[in-house]
C-alpha cells in the first residue's frame, strides 16, 4: 500500500508498505481522507523521536475485524481516538489510556500512522461518523476533540475575558469552542491576514502586540512558536490561567518570574473525547471546512507538508 | 537609624538613614527581628530590579500612628502583610492588594523594608501577635503565610503523594503545612546532609535523583534552582500539580513538551494570609525556630547576607 513515513530523519513516501497486521480487538480501516496537523510538522523536526508512518486525523472504513463479535463494525465509517493503552495498569484503569506510560499513539509513538491506505487501530477506539457529517469534516474530529479537552479540565467562566494566541489550525478551533460557552473570546494573531477567517467566523480579533499586558483571565497559546508563549505570559492578568495547547520540539527560554508573582495557573492540554466533538460537527455550529486551505493526493505527502508548514496555512488534508 | 540597603547594584550598611515618614494611616514601628529570605538574596543578584532597604519578614513594636482612632494599637507587638495595593482599582476591590498593578511590595518593590530600626507600613496590614509566641517564631509569620498559600490556591486530597523539593528554609515550612493535611509528604534534596531537619521533624525524605519519573501527584519547586526546576517536571505524575514557590532571577531553559503531553498543571503560588499563619504558631505545631542557623547584629548585615548565601543555611535572623 501507499505510506508517508518518517525515517533516518526522512519524510518518505512509499508504495510498497505491507497492509497493517492485525492485534485482536483490531479493525482494519481503509482511510479516505487524513489531516495534517502541527505536531506532524514538528514530527519532521525530531519531536517525539517518532520513526514510522505520520498522521492520527483521519475518516474511513471499516474493512475487517478480527473478533466476530465485532462484525456489526463492518463497513461502518469511523473516526478513532489515538490512544492505544495496555488497559491493565493502574493509569489506565483510574485514568485512561491517554496517560498510560506504555501507550502507543497513532503516527505519533510506537504505532504507524494514518498516512497510509490502511491502518490497524482497536475497535474500543472508534467511533461512528453520523451520515449528516461528510468526510471533510469528520477528519476534524480529532483536533476538534483536542480543543474541547480545554472545557474538561477547567471551569470556563464565561464572564471572563479569553484570548486564544495563534488562529492556526488548531487555535481557531480552539476559538470556536470557547466561544459556544458564550464568553468573549478574541482571537489573536501577528499578522491581519491571519485575523481574517476568525473574523468571518464572527469572532472578535485583534493583533497580538495591540493587547496591552495582563488583559486576560484565560489565555490559550496555540500559536506552537516561542514568541506566541513569550505574548501569552505577557497578557494573562494576575491569578489567571494560561493553557498550553501546542507541542514545542525545542526547549524554550523562559522568565518564570511572572508565573511566581502574578500566581498564573498554566495547565497543559492535550487529547479530548471524540463523542462530544463528533456531536459538535452534527449541530454545524462550527464550520471547520472553511479551514481547508488544500488537499493532496498521498502521493504528492511530500508535497503537502511543504505546503502545510508555510506561515498562513491552516489544515490540509491528504487522501490515499 | 541604621538600615542595610541595596543601592546601585551593593549591599550597603548605614547608621545615617533618616526614620521612614508616614503616610496618613501608617503606624510607625521599631524592629525587632528581621528574617533574611530567598528573595533577599535574589534581590542582590538582581531580581525585582529593587533599589533601598531590604527584607520584608519582622517582627516589631508600634511607636506611634498617624490616626488617633488608631492609638490603641501604641505599644502593641505585631507582624505586618507585605503588599500596599492602592485600594482603588479594580483588582484591590475584587482580588485585593496582593495583584494590585500599582502595588508597594516591602523590601521589594517601591517601599523600603525591615533591615532597618524602624519602618512605616498601614496599620491595616499589621497583625497583634498572641502572647504565647515568642519573636523568634513570630518572625516567621510571613514565610509561614507563604507556605499556606498553596492551601488556598488548591484542594488538597490528603491521599495524594506530595513531594517538595527543597528542603531549605521556604521548603520545610511548606513541608511541614502540608504534612497538617493528613497527606504523605516527602522532602527530596540533593544531598543527606539536607535532609537531617526534615527526618526530626517527622516528614519522610529522599534524595531527589533516587526518586523515580512520575511519582508524584503533587509536586512543590521550592529549591529556587533551575535543576530542582527540572526535577520537578520529571517527578510529577500525568495530570499531577507542580507548584511554583520560588522566586528566579534569571530566565531558564525549560522543555515543556511534558507540561503538554502529560497535561500538568502548573501554578504560581506568592503571599499568603497571616491570620492562619499566626493561629499555627500559636498552636505550636511547627518547630520553626529550628530552622533559625545564626543570628546577627542588623550592623553586621553584610556578613549575615554571605552567610545566608551558603549552601545547606536555612533561616538567619537580623537584630537591630
Amino acid at each position: 500500500m501507499q505510506s508517508l513515513s518518517f525515517t533516518s530523519g526522512q519524510l518518505l513516501f512509499s508504495n510498497q508498505t505491507p497492509i497493517p497486521e492485525l492485534s485482536p480487538g483490531d479493525a482494519l480501516i481503509k482511510i479516505t481522507l487524513a489531516g495534517v496537523c502541527g505536531t506532524d510538522l514538528e514530527i519532521v523536526k525530531g519531536y517525539a523521536d517518532f520513526q514510522g508512518i505520520l498522521g492520527h486525523e483521519f475518516v474511513g472504513v471499516i474493512e475487517s475485524v478480527t473478533d466476530s463479535g465485532d462484525n456489526h463494525w463492518l463497513g461502518k465509517r469511523v473516526v478513532g481516538s489515538i490512544n492505544i493503552g495496555c488497559m491493565r495498569c493502574n493509569v489506565c484503569l483510574t485514568r485512561g489510556a491517554e496517560h498510560c506510560p506504555d501507550r502507543k499513539v497513532l503516527g505519533i509513538r510506537g504505532k504507524d500512522g494514518c498516512f497510509a491506505e490502511y491502518i490497524a487501530l482497536p475497535v474500543k477506539n472508534l467511533y461512528i461518523v453520523p451520515d449528516s457529517i461528510p468526510d471533510e469534516s469528520a477528519v476534524f474530529t480529532e483536533p476538534l476533540a483536542a480543543a474541547c479537552r480545554i472545557r474538561e479540565r477547567l471551569l470556563i467562566n464565561p464572564e471572563k475575558r479569553i484570548a486564544v494566541v495563534g488562529c492556526g489550525r488548531l487555535g481557531l478551533l480552539i476559538g470556536a469552542t470557547l466561544h459556544l460557552t458564550g464568553s468573549e473570546v478574541t482571537m489573536l494573531g501577528r499578522r491581519s491576514e491571519s485575523l481574517k477567517l476568525p473574523q468571518q467566523w464572527g469572532l472578535q480579533t485583534a493583533l497580538v502586540d495591540d493587547c496591552s499586558d495582563n488583559s486576560f483571565d484565560l489565555v490559550v497559546e496555540s500559536s506552537g512558536n516561542e514568541s506566541g508563549l513569550s505574548q501569552s505570559i505577557r497578557l494573562v492578568k494576575p491569578l489567571g490561567t494560561l493553557i498550553l495547547k501546542s507541542t514545542f520540539q525545542n526547549a524554550v527560554n523562559l522568565n518564570l518570574t511572572k508565573l511566581v508573582v502574578a500566581e498564573i495557573t498554566v495547565m497543559g492540554s492535550r487529547c479530548g473525547a471524540f463523542a462530544p466533538a463528533l456531536r459538535l460537527l452534527e449541530q454545524g455550529v462550527i464550520n471547520v471546512q472553511s479551514t481547508i486551505d488544500a488537499e493532496f493526493s498521498l502521493s504528492e505527502g511530500i508535497s503537502a507538508f511543504q505546503y502545510a508548514a508555510k506561515p498562513g496555512v491552516r489544515k490540509v488534508l491528504l487522501r490515499p
